[in-house]
């Protein structure tokens, strides 16, 4: 098996017998990477056990395919695939712009509904590090310091707990929605302990789940694994698409089926406004009869950084950046609209049997690494460790998005990038994607739930802040520095999730009343509303 | 005349006699505003000079007006226009993502007739200090920390300047294209000045015309106009509407008319992006027949920081944030766009006949000031220092677009916001329109230039870097953290003006080249193209 799933206690840990280290020589002589144990004789016992045990676990010849495979993919890496690109059927999209009104509400009783059933489950990509963000914790625990100081993790358990309520608003009956969260070998343990240490958020405990993906040896141009250290192997997690392979590997299939899960959310980490289990985007993929759904957001422009949804010869697929040209990504329609525009944005909705169906070897082993030149820490042959300045082998990851290629009743609903994307990406000081483009994207969300349900915001004197920003500020003069929280378009204004999922019930609470920002609405233990603003 | 427009030399400073002091007491009196020379006996002999200059000047009776009529609008300010809104009729409106290519080539081809004729001018407006920015000095002086360290104007005059190349390159004749720079009393010398020190930036002196904007007294809620100090009216620029009144009052359009110009582009200092005496753009104009004309882009979302052209009760305009609702700025049409979505970027076309109209008292004077409350720094009564921690008064301000009231004759030209505009408003640390993302916004339309021109960018092994930045990284592993760069799609890429205007002419310099971040085109003094790059 190999997997480095570790349900806790699993893992025998013994010396190895001598008989036993000739053995797995010999078949790391056999498969070209017996200078994996070229530092066994200096090493401690402990460490003997340890390394042993590792390498007992892994597949060579499987590593070796994968190389070889990885190997050839890069040099087809120039070609492009332009030519097969087609745009997606109009029978498998939607959007919360173009589907009529009443349409989007039958949706989103079909997903309130299948919420309220307890078939539903979240399931969070979270095996990154937080490394362009600058911290060494993972991302879901980094708090974009909104006035609540609450987690992107804190955030999303408080979504899951309302979209609960809502649900059972709607149908009269509780319901959970469990919270898959896969972890990798960097992100497992900090986040066990974070959930504990905040008693879950107020999740029960047995509706969080984690579980690991695999870790892949990351493999020289010339075909030989790196060793980290002299008793460890150099790994990396094998991509979000690790995902199906993670499924099969542990218990989370099993605990789905037993919970009787139908449909799956998956999605990233770093969206600081994801809709968990979204009952709009769950109806429409449920309604179209679809078992693979996509919820996208329109492409800004040609050179964006976001993968797109697209058919190619006929199966369906995001397109990233090196498959197709710029002449492509720039095509338009008569309307002036880009021509590939369904932007990804790692929001996926599975039914239970495609998982089960896409996770199973004979499908998951079709889906092809994505390969990325690297350079990789390791220590060479004389003990020493080296940095090196250019790439000197290759990772080799799966997407979550591969598995489009097995779908033939599809669904993509196109969302407003405004109300449902902002990643987080990046450590203040770039130019997008950050903690204050976060920071901002949800006060203007939030502010804008508030004044649609009828609220205004005012200035220190009690006068009004108008919804829309100005633009007029072609000559700052006397008095106009006071104003730059306002010309910044950065009113506090802060909604927790466990007052409003997506902006509704808030007209009972709001309407007619006026709010001095900062604006923080939170709910007490008592289920009560309480609003702060400048003026308590 | 209650001009402040000074033409060098022009104001004679005389001691005032006692008679002339006597009579300036009346008509401040007259005006109930004689609380101005509260302090006259307590300054010395050149304060009372100065102070009498400047009170002679103005015009208090239509200071006055202003004020009733401003309170007035702010009483106001609640009436909503939502229901006269009228989206732009298609014939006013072009494209560069709708209009057919061939159509735009003769617009291209017209404009640069134009230009090469000798009828373009640009007209900066730049009254405005960089107090949001976080500088003491004009915005255009700003370096936002490019390869070259070019500041907003030297980008600028690099533009006209390679406009006029291209221009007569098209018409083999020699062109000027003369810029007109409205300044305010806080902006004229240091423009002035920075303009001298820097030989105009390769431009010829007599075509930079710099001319001064009028200020206005700030006033309080109750009609008295403040001081700044015991001998000083506290003063603020008119706003950028102030251009139609400066102009009258100044000798530009006398200049312009000598020139022969019948045509001007009239643009703010803060979109490094900006394409001045933009070919497309006049020539769309000139075809449509139009005397005035706007440039804009798609909104991004409703609470957008950007007024919209749209056209109420038949007259053409830019609705701002304060006149409609927030379901308004929601609407769309059946195609999901915004059904108020072009964004005005502050990019105007007139002609000579149309900027001399609105020039005119007779129709000038029908601009009403918008009207904002502001906190005013002043001197009470007891001759101390007031700073207000709310509100205390109003600055009165026309905006440039107002004019638009005015043409029967529109023209709406739409363009990529990637390409045309970036403005530089805040400081680093805001969620948007900094320094950071100005940078980063040429950097990328730059880049894709050359990728569009046949150029490569490599990374330091040689391998190519696509051309779109990659969106995965749900696993940042081994060595990630060194591809910060291109991660934060930062790669950096500036061609100066001098060797592209908007993309073109790059083909003969780099088809088939290869290029190492960071790149850096310069033409030098004999008009040979330099590139400094990462392998130089």
């Amino acid at each position: 098996m190999p997997s480095n799933i570790s349900i806790e206690g699993s893992k025998i840990l013994r010396v190895p017998k001598t008989m036993d280290v000739e053995a797995l020589k010999q078949r790391l002589n056999g498969a070209g990477q017996g200078h994996l144990l070229q530092f066994w004789d200096s090493l401690s016992s402990e460490e003997q056990t340890a390394f042993f045990n590792e390498l007992s676990h892994m597949n060579f010849e499987e590593i070796n395919g994968f190389f070889e495979t990885a190997m050839q993919s890069l040099k087809h890496v120039a070609d492009k695939i332009d030519d097969l690109l087609e745009p997606l059927p109009a029978d498998v999209c939607g959007s919360v712009t173009r589907t009529d009104h009443q349409k989007q509400q039958e949706y989103t009783a079909t997903g309130l509904q299948a919420i309220g059933s307890s078939s539903v489950a979240v399931l969070l990509l979270a095996g990154g590090q937080g490394t362009r963000l600058g911290v060494g914790y993972p991302k879901g625990m980094y708090n974009v310091d909104l006035p609540s100081a609450k987690t992107l993790y804190q955030l999303q358990a408080e979504r899951i707990l309302k979209v609960q309520e809502n649900a059972k608003e709607h149908t009269g009956k509780s319901c959970e929605v469990p919270w898959y969260i896969m972890t990798s070998e960097h992100t497992k343990e900090p986040t066990r302990q974070f959930f504990a240490s905040h008693n879950y958020f107020g999740l029960k405990e047995s509706n969080v789940v984690l579980f690991e993906q695999n870790l892949l040896p990351c493999i020289g141009f010339d075909g030989k694994i790196f060793l980290a250290n002299p008793h460890k192997v150099a790994l990396a997690p094998d991509g979000n698409g690790g995902l199906y392979r993670a499924l099969r590997s542990s218990i989370v299939l099993a605990d789905m089926e037993r919970r009787g899960i139908q449909y799956v959310h998956v999605y990233c980490v770093d969206n600081i406004l994801v809709k968990m289990a979204d009952p709009l985007f769950l109806g429409f993929c449920i309604n179209k009869g679809a078992n693979c759904g996509a919820k996208v957001v329109e492409k800004g422009f040609p050179t964006e950084a976001v993968g797109v949804v697209c058919k190619v010869e006929g199966k369906y697929q995001v397109v990233e950046y090196s498959e197709i040209t710029l002449p492509t990504a720039e095509k338009r329609n008569s309307d002036g609209r880009l021509t590939f525009n369904a932007g990804n944005i790692c929001n996926h909705f599975f039914t239970m049997d495609f998982l089960k169906m896409v996770s199973d070897p004979s499908q998951e082993s079709q889906l092809k690494h994505h390969v990325a030149k690297k350079k990789i820490p390791h220590v060479n042959a004389a003990g020493e460790q080296m940095k090196p300045n250019e790439p000197n082998g290759i990772k080799m990851e799966k997407f979550v998005f591969d598995v489009f290629h097995f779908t033939t009743t599809f669904a993509v609903w196109e969302v407003l990038r405004e109300e449902e994307f902002s990643p987080l990406k990046n450590a203040d000081g770039a130019a997008k994607d950050t903690p204050t483009t976060c920071r901002s994207d949800l006060y203007n969300l939030h502010r804008s739930w508030l004044q649609r349900a009828g609220a205004t915001f005012t200035h220190n004197d009690g006068s009004p802040i108008p919804p829309i920003a100005s633009s007029n500020s072609s000559n700052a003069g006397a008095g106009d520095s006071q104003r730059t929280c306002e010309e910044f378009n950065e009113i506090v204004c802060e909604v927790s999730p466990l007052v409003s999922y997506g902006g509704e019930g808030l007209d009972t609470i709001v309407h007619g009343k006026s709010f001095l920002p900062p604006v923080c609405m939170e709910r007490d233990g008592a289920g009560k509303v309480k609003v702060t603003n400048g003026t308590s």
